[in-house]
């Protein structure tokens, strides 16, 4: 326990309120002269339902207080998982917030942005002392919500949620002192997934009479063609297959690929190949992210992404640069 | 747009608020009597750093609310995740919320619960009309956090919480016209999770002469054996390997396995093989879950597991039931 008086660190606090996981809103209201005022707040919440009410809270020394202070609506922005860059801009002072935005009608006069997973137009309520900050309850007169999931904001930093799922079996129950081969270990999951992803698209390949190989062969040069041998190789040796030249030259015979000056290209009858499998493949992501919902889809690539980072042996860039990276979260 | 006024459908109303993501509470104090009170709550939010003041609120026919007004001190518990049983336990009304639970020392007089993500001790400051609600601010006197990731409420469920990762690579550009192979495809995710995975301990796969199929049917062992050749097939058949019978009869040639009336089981060679093995994949995965974290590492659990149960094609049960299944949240 740390007892706050004294010394008081307020980055230890901080941190430590940081372990309650929020939403991320914005608030927007109009100032007296019709200035458009927004700012980024996680001190959202709802409060009552009869009336419809929700407060957040706004720092004394906001350059925003005197708007919100003097408006008689505001409004509140659940922001969506894609709107990391807009709570950052609007989280920042200065420059003009809503410059380019795409604005809804205003009935209460206060601005409404969209791309939004839920929203709440409020006629101000109450106005009440919070320490260095003053809460600001509304009344909520309008709302609509949308199905996109939502973004977070835990332990300083953004985040996905997902909901959380019943266990696969039970628990392990291992029947060899010291295995510790059970449910639990990602190594486990992965392969499992892996697999069970891949068995619902054997039909398709085996009626195209591919193996898993040829299948890594050619949707690697259905994004990148044509590649020499030992580029191929560098690309497929993590998955534990030493390609040799074995399997290409079979598929070169198969007529799937042709070789050219730069090297192995899909032939029209690889195109068509790979396209049927890419399309079961895609059928088989449809039906799962349909089961498992967006929010955990998004989640779920989201993690993947960070194992692969942290697991990578450094294996070669698969896809063309097109965009600047995005900074690591 | 739903306007609010009439007709009002709460549930729908409660539906919106939903999409804003909270950590879950228990905030707790004591009633005149000295009994011990404490009430799931996740309208808690934090107000203020100086004076560092925090805010929860409680509606107003709640049966503890008396006991909440009249008392000087509160505290707030921001649950783990771990914590959900807690959280369903404090939710519901009547019987002893506190029976058998481990409580800290309480200097402010109010219950202290233990396992939580962070706590705070809160002297009583501002009690505020909020509709149907009373609005609860109070002044933090004492406060701690662990390192356990926090338990979240979200569209109207239990959920955990992930960072936002960078991308793996960066957006695809598929050469080929109509091929959708993207690294945002969780198939093309989950094989290059595995594999990377696998990577890590093929070092030691190599060691022991182990091909990947050899370490699938020895991991298989150690946890459920002895098996019959068609209950291994029936196992493994998911991957994708045909086990036919040669895979085995040379696993038993090389003395890893041997053959008994009730099917086929581990020798003292084959333990002793696994064994290493399976700590080589648990050392990848210390390290992994090392790089990742500990809140990511469980939500990409709980989400792969979300996965293979969307993607279960009747695989027959790996591990012996030791305990009921949990209800799917």
């Amino acid at each position: 326990m740390n007892a706050l008086a004294p010394p008081f660190d307020p980055k230890e606090f901080r941190r430590a309120l940081g372990m309650f996981a929020t939403g991320v809103t914005i608030v927007t209201t109009t100032a007296a002269d019709g200035t458009p005022i927004g700012i980024t707040a996680n001190s959202f919440n709802s409060v009552s339902l009869e009336p419809p009410m929700v407060l957040w809270s706004l720092a004394n020394n906001a350059r925003s207080l005197p708007a919100f202070s003097d408006s008689t609506h505001w409004n509140v922005h659940i922001l969506s998982n894609e709107q990391e860059a807009l709570s950052n801009r609007f989280a920042r002072a200065g420059e003009d917030k809503f410059n380019g935005l795409a604005l809804d009608m205003q009935p209460s006069g206060a601005p409404l942005l969209t791309g939004c997973s839920a929203r709440f137009q409020c006629k101000s309520a109450f106005k009440y002392e919070g320490g260095d900050h003053t809460i600001f309850v509304g009344e909520v007169v309008q709302y609509d919500s949308s199905a996109l999931p939502p973004l977070l904001y835990v332990t300083g930093g953004y985040a996905l949620a997902s909901r959380k799922a019943a266990p696969v079996s039970t628990e392990p129950q291992a029947q060899l002192e010291g295995a510790v081969y059970s449910e639990n270990l990602l190594g486990y999951l992965f392969g499992r997934a892996h697999f069970q992803f891949l068995h619902g698209i054997r039909g398709t390949l085996q009626q195209r009479q591919l193996s898993d190989t040829d299948f890594f062969v050619l949707s690697l040069l259905s994004v990148c063609q044509p590649l020499q041998v030992p580029e191929i190789a560098a690309h497929i040796a993590y998955t534990g297959v030493d390609l040799g030249t074995g399997a290409l030259q079979s598929l070169v015979q198969r007529g799937l690929l042709v070789q050219e000056a730069g090297g192995l290209r899909l032939s029209p009858t690889g195109s068509d190949a790979i396209l049927h499998v890419l399309a079961a493949a895609k059928s088989v992501e449809a039906d799962l992210v349909d089961r498992m919902g967006e929010m955990e889809s998004a989640a779920l690539r989201n993690l993947l992404k960070q194992a692969i980072l942290a697991t990578d042996p450094g294996l070669p860039k698969l896809w063309q640069a097109t965009a600047p990276a995005q900074p690591a979260a």
